[in-house]
């Protein structure tokens, strides 16, 4: 039900991922609206709800197959103007009723395009935390070449401990190898400099735990140090680590900075007769560029750290946009990015307990 | 004597200034190496030493008128590289020398290709902060259309106070009229949400003293609320107010996704014989748009809140960068930003307490 364009370009997107992808694809929203955007598909209503930890009585709901669309029934849906409190009262929404579905194994993994605020409260009210995670992250791609950049965390938690930062590399590390195939990830500090004592506090903390993994258990970190707002694009590093203010701020400034070159350069062509006569010539090179910057062919941003996959698409995401990001919610649940963050994490401390030092909470062994 | 090319295209840059802006330049650094990039120039050697408040006496140093270039000697400089930390036992660099400089009234203002850190320091060092300034702050200017947008803190204070974006938002406004003429700059807040409450502790006490304006002092502040990353380029407001850890990773980030739009241009263009035949009817439209993006037609960017102007040029800066600054620098004392910055803050309270409120100094009256 999410997304600025509402349920038209979201139900367009999941039968293309279904079509394309062989994945089996639940809608939760009111049935009524969404039957209008599909051609045929039984609707299986709710399912029926189980204990925890126990598989659902098969029935109706095993009726699904490779390739297939179901609609699971909800009432309530969150718009997009909503803040995050409003997860709170809703367990009906859209994205509530799909986050239960995950919780109760029901469906592998959750993509919404709504509001990214009531995603992530939503799913960390109705999915649990991993064990460990202190808080989960937003994993954002950018287009950089020859391959694609993770950036965590792109804007979930707004201030962060610097531990949460040696986290944010965990889950940024696990989702580069599954997403991207990439054995051992290089990881990069988002800061203001390239020496380990530039930036803020909690950037200068965070190098310091970066520097010293796996000090503080998990696997180690292939950490390549301080990246600048520069590097972003630059594809130096594998995963970009930074709290989620600087990093939505440097996700959307690098959006909004491409698009504005494109559309500069798309005046510059059409400014004369004569551009527009070479341009003519390019058609085919411009349009292949552009397909290759656009930001719906990554799918959309990961929530990591629930147990469960959750996808957040755009909220202007086209049906494209939509698609990309449930083929990336499949990838991300058959990859089991879920098992491999518990794994780099490593075993869980008996006793856990956070202290302030100064600023900052510290673990005691 | 700073800059990545080093004193070459410093050099260079000033005496375009010079012929182009008609301003009078002094250079300072080794006279010897200074020398080899002149034409023929007096050397006047060091200017004396006067106590403070007083005019220096007459003398070779008044030699001196529009359009002249004179070499103040200093044995020292700062290589780009060194920290912050060097300022402080370097009172005979190239940028401390010139800093004296406008502290005696010798010159109007000071202009280096230096690193950010150096001069930030030495400046702070050797320049007086305006009465009642918190902490000085850098002014950069963004690439808009139709007029540029000041984006203040560009990267002086990492870890600022509430309070100082305020002032951030008045150096901001000053040079906003006297750089770009504008009467009534509108102000934004970069954060990560359009809602007064959205963005982390620091943003979320900015938007309510920015919105409280002018309660905390100084002349009224046309708030236009929050800008997110996106907005850096959209030209909706006319100065952008953010801390310097994230307004420095902002700016570098829009350098970054600029440059890397515009090389993915250009290797579009380039990648097939139809494309590069079309693109010999755009050389003059793609040259143009070049030109409008260059950020070093922008003269660099602007050390606010001291006695003196200071400007700091890219440390990448071509001739033409420096010239850039030099203009820039010759505007701004013109323009008197220092006496249009003390009238923004309005008349320092007599008694001026810092203490300690939750996480938030605050002023008592």
């Amino acid at each position: 039900m999410g997304g600025d364009h509402g349920p038209a370009q979201v139900v367009a997107g999941a039968l293309a991922a279904a079509a394309g992808s062989g994945i089996h694809i639940v809608l939760t929203g009111r049935p009524s609206q969404l039957r209008l955007h599909l051609p045929r598909t039984d609707v299986f209503g709710d399912p029926p709800a189980v204990p925890r930890g126990e598989r659902p009585p098969s029935g109706s709901w095993d009726r699904r197959g490779p390739g297939t669309v179901a609609i699971a029934a909800a009432d309530d849906s969150i718009s997009m103007d909503e803040g995050a409190l409003a997860s709170w009262r809703r367990p009906r929404s859209s994205i509530a009723v799909a986050c239960q579905l995950v919780r109760r194994g029901q469906a592998d993994a959750v993509v919404s395009a709504g509001s990214t605020g009531a995603i992530v409260t939503t799913a960390r009210l109705r999915l649990r935390a991993l064990p460990g995670i202190l808080r989960p992250a937003i994993a954002a791609v950018l287009p950089t070449q020859p391959g694609p950049t993770v950036l965590v965390d792109a804007g979930a938690i707004a201030d962060p401990k610097p531990e949460m930062l040696l986290q944010f590399a965990q889950l940024g590390v696990a989702y580069a190898q599954v997403a991207h195939g990439i054995a051992d990830p290089r990881v990069g500090l988002l800061t203001i400099g390239s020496e380990p004592g530039k930036g803020n506090k909690l950037a200068r903390r965070a190098h310091e735990l970066l520097a010293s993994a796996p000090a503080h258990g998990g696997l180690p970190i292939n950490f390549s140090g301080n990246v600048e707002g520069r590097d972003l694009l630059a594809g130096a590093v594998d995963v970009i680590v930074t709290d989620g203010f600087t990093g939505n701020v440097a996700l959307k400034a690098v959006e909004g900075a491409t698009a504005f070159a494109a559309a500069q350069v798309r005046a510059a062509l059409q400014g004369s007769a004569a551009a527009r006569f070479g341009a003519v010539f390019q058609r085919r090179a411009l349009r292949d560029l552009a397909a290759r910057m656009d930001s719906e062919t990554y799918g959309g941003a990961a929530l990591l750290g629930l147990e469960g996959t959750v996808v957040i698409a755009h909220g202007a995401s086209s049906a494209h946009g939509v698609a990309s990001a449930c083929t990336l919610a499949g990838d991300l649940a058959r990859g089991q990015i879920t098992e491999k963050i518990r794994e780099r994490l490593g075993p869980v401390r008996s006793t856990l307990f956070l202290r302030r030092h100064g600023d900052h909470p510290q673990y005691l062994p």
